[in-house]
This record gives C-alpha cells, sequence and structure tokens, in this order.
C-alpha cells in the first residue's frame, strides 16, 4: 500500500520529482527492534512536503507507556510495564504548496501486547481556508466508506467524534483542522463499540480511502487563485500544525520518546511562520476558517 | 528595564520600526489575576522577530504547578496545590535576521508563595553558526558579572553547567545554543548554592547584563557575508528552537495551561524550516556548529 500510495502521489505532484526512500532499522541497544520506510518528497509541484512510511517495530513496554495504556483502559497491560509488545504502522501527510489545498494526514497501526491486538488510525483534513463543498465531500466520502462496516450505531459518527475530539490544542482552543475519522484502541476482531467491526479490514479500507478522499479535492482547490497574503495565513496556520503536534500528540510525543527521531518530524511543515496576534479581520475568509476549527460542525 | 531595553533594541535595529506595546489583563475567570507588557517587534533591520515582556500576575497554584516545585525541593510549597501566588517575570528573545547573527533568549523571574520567594532566570546565545571568539566573550562577559557575586565557589561555573543541563533536546542529542547562565530556585536573601548571593541583586544584574552581552557579537555578525544556504541554515535551526520551547521549556508548557498563548508563543521564530535529514556535511560550519552543542565546551 505505501508503494501504491507513493505512485499515485508523484503521479498527482505531477512534477517529476520522485519520493526519497530512506530504509532503516532500528538501534537495538535497548531491547527493541525493527525496521521502517520512511519515503519523502521535499519541493514538489502540488505537494511542498509529503512523506509516506511504514514501521514494524517491537519491544519492551516502558512503564510510562504501559500506564498510559492502562488509563485508556486497554486490558491485558501490565501497568508496570515491561511486556513483549509489536507494532506496525503506516502514516502519511501531505503539506500541499498551495494554500487552496489542504493539508492531508492519515495512519493505520496496528498494535500487539500481552496477547491481544488493537488497530488505531484516521484520516483527517487541514484547511487553511475553508472550502464548506469540500468539507462536505470529504465528510461524505468517509460517512459512506464507514457506513460499510457499521451504519448502525455509527461507525463514522463515532469516528467523526474522535477525531473532533483528538485534533484540539486547548492552548488556542482551536481544533487542529476540519476533522474526519479517527479510531484507536479497536480490538482485533471484536466488536468495536456497539456492533460488529472487524477492525482489520476497517483499518485497511481507511488506509485505501486516504488519496480517494483527497484527490478531488485537491485538483479542484489547485486551481483557485491566491496571493502573498494566502501564503503567509498558510505558513501560520502552519504554526499550529507544529504546535499541536508537539504540545498534544500522543504518537508524537511517545515516539521522540526514544524513536526515530527524523522519522517523527518527517511530518513537520516544511515551511512555518509565527507573528503576533495575528488574528484575521471580522468577516474575511480566514475568520470563517477559524469559527469552525472554534466549533466543529456537521458535515455528512 | 523594559522601556530601556526596548529603546536600545530600536537603536540596535535602526530599521526605523518600533515595538508594539501591547498591555494586557489577564482573565479573571480562574482566580488568577495580572497583568503584562507585551512588546514586539517584527520585521525590523537586525532584529526579525523581538519580544521584550513583563508580566505580573497571581493566583492559585493549581495540583500539577505545586507537585512539580515539590519535586523541584523548594520547601513551604504544599502538594495538593491551593496556595496563592505572586509571579512576575522580565522575558526577552531576538531573532536576528541575519543567520550569523545568533539569537539571544534572557529571563528573570521572581516567584513568591508560601511565605518565601524564589529568583530565576538566565541569558543564553543559540547561534546558527558558531564563533568561537564570540563565545568566548558573551561566556566571559557572564563569568566577570557573576564573579561579581560569588566568586567562590564559582556561581558562573554553576549556572553555565545549569544552562547546558537545561536547554537540552533528548530526541535530538543536542543543546539548543552555546549555553551562557540559567539559575532557579534561588532564594530570596539566602545564600544561593555554598556561599552567599542576594538573589534580588543578582537576577538585577543579570537583567542588565542582557544586552551588553550580546550588541558587540550582533555588531561583528551582521557584517559577514551570507548566501540563502546560510539562511536556509538558520531557518533549519530555529526548528530546533521550536522542537524545544514546545517539548521541553518548563515556562512554555506551564504557561501554555491557562496563561495567555500570544504571550508565550511570541517567542516562537518568525520562519522556520523543517526538512528531512538535513544532516550538514563532515567539515562544514553547519557541522562544527552541531558538534558543539552535541558535547558543550568550557568557553570562560
Amino acid at each position: 500500500m505505501q508503494v501504491d500510495i507513493i505512485a499515485e502521489a508523484e503521479e498527482l505532484d505531477n512534477s517529476g520529482k520522485r519520493f526519497f526512500i530512506d530504509r532503516w532499522e532500528r538501534d537495538v541497544s535497548n531491547l527493541n527492534s525493527g525496521y521502517g520506510i520512511t519515503a519523502v518528497l521535499e519541493g514538489g509541484g502540488l505537494l511542498e512536503k509529503a512523506a509516506v512510511s511504514i514501521s514494524v517495530v517491537s519491544g519492551t513496554l516502558t512503564p510510562a507507556r504501559a500506564r498510559a495504556m492502562c488509563e485508556r483502559g486497554r486490558p491485558g497491560v501490565d501497568i508496570q510495564g515491561g511486556q513483549p509488545y509489536a507494532a506496525t504502522a503506516l502514516s502519511l501527510v501531505f503539506h500541499p504548496a498551495h494554500p487552496k489545498v489542504p493539508t492531508l494526514r492519515a495512519d493505520v497501526r496496528r498494535f500487539e501486547v500481552g496477547g491481544s491486538a488493537w488497530f488505531g488510525g484516521g484520516c483527517d483534513l487541514t484547511p487553511a481556508y475553508l472550502n464548506e463543498a469540500d468539507a462536505r465531500a470529504f465528510h461524505a466520502f468517509w460517512r459512506r466508506l464507514c457506513d460499510r462496516h457499521r451504519p448502525a450505531p455509527s461507525l463514522y459518527e463515532e469516528c467523526k467524534a474522535a477525531c473532533d475530539a483528538y485534533f484540539y490544542l486547548p492552548a488556542r482552543r482551536e481544533h487542529r483542522g476540519i476533522g474526519g475519522v479517527f479510531f484507536d484502541d479497536m480490538a482485533a476482531g471484536a466488536p468495536g463499540g456497539g456492533g460488529a467491526v472487524v477492525a482489520e479490514a476497517f483499518a485497511c479500507d481507511v488506509a485505501a480511502g486516504v488519496l480517494p478522499s483527497w484527490r478531488g479535492i485537491a485538483a479542484a482547490r489547485r486551481q483557485d487563485a491566491f496571493g502573498p497574503a494566502e501564503r503567509e495565513w498558510q505558513l501560520l496556520r502552519r504554526g499550529r500544525y507544529v504546535e499541536f503536534n508537539l504540545l498534544i500528540d500522543r504518537g508524537v510525543r511517545f515516539g521522540l520518546d526514544g524513536g526515530r527521531v527524523e522519522s517523527i518530524m518527517v511530518s513537520a511543515p516544511p515551511l512555518v511562520a509565527w507573528r503576533y496576534m495575528a488574528e484575521p479581520k471580522i468577516g474575511s475568509a480566514e475568520a470563517a476558517l477559524l469559527a469552525v476549527l472554534r466549533e466543529p460542525r456537521t458535515w455528512a
């Protein structure tokens, strides 16, 4: 799937640039082992920076991580840590060059410890400019996909609410983007929530849906006009993306605690700005985005 | 002192730009109160972004903050939280436009709780390019200043070691810059460390030393030549500055937990870049900087 996504991303990018494919092996000094393939395209046409990565690691749960998992109610985890675990993930981030094309983030992951396995993942959109038709189309796509796995009680509504809840930056009182779907701690083969979702099949479907959910939006929005003011706003919004990732994101914070830093920080935008009190004017397109980031809407 | 620093910074900047002076009052809804003056200059000649801020706040210790203070050994703090506190601070960050002029950060602060007061603060240099003569001059300045307060056991050596220890980013195995001085939990009027330091007098002297420790270096380095490659390296190094502030810095992390976000994030650089595996070539000027960030040296 990584290979397929890379091939389609290069085609969409359409600049002749290729992903740099970086295979790495994990330092085994701390009883952990594993490998990964971090694929990065920088300075493309559509994609100012894109990363499509996999990792396959195993090791021993640290007490901090074990405690966090117990607090989230995972059964079979010894709160003291020390159990062997195995984790695999496919993750993706696209930071488009064009300010009107939304940033895309997605991942799917499998985690195994103490004889149980869980799936997690999701796909969400972080625009610098709100396009309501795009937001509706994106969410409608994910509702249809989720409905194939559990229409009632609605898996989409559960994953949409989880996405809004997770991608929230309390210091700014802003959600990171306009959401999408997010799920975690979905037990393999067991009912997810109230109905029967086969977690692995759902995770595979989520991964397969990532590019189809975004490519139409990207193709339309890259035709829109923009100037230096829109570019600056995009760079400022990327600042919020960095703030969320470094302050809040569980994957980033746990990952930086002993993980391969370049494979984690590859999700950072290529160019980012911070300006004091960069509040948009009332009634502007920038203010319309902030309104929906402060109060998430129902899109589908 | 804020007024004096602003006046001198505008003179050094020499672009005709003035600091924007933003007086704010703190939301009193959570039993906290106070005010501050955040002064910001953006897009100057020497100073691409500079902030010189004061804050005067009081409130009730949260359990998390009380616990952290107890863990650092402060007497008189109830680990449950709930005690009234008062805190004042003067803080400064200069992000120069020129890649050869080092970023300057400094603060002094006073914290009072449970009938005791402590001072803290420091001043340190974060260059994108190492200039050894500048590093020696900067540290020699701070050694002389510290020696006036306690030559033996050396207050400078204590504060230099504390600065190296504090400004460290474990995920990168890098110190943030070439250090300077840093002190915390220095009891008011009581002996600091092994000898008699009057904390308030030392804190005032640190604040007064900030610009004198840097202005000669800035004046010399802004004459140096640079091109787009040096500018890009500066933007990449600023990425580490952001990573440290959001992942590690106590002031930023506590501040964002209920504080005024714009007065905290004003320390963020104006423009920042992240690039995958941006490792410098062996033997380059960029590699020389990394070597000293990985293993701090004795400069004075």
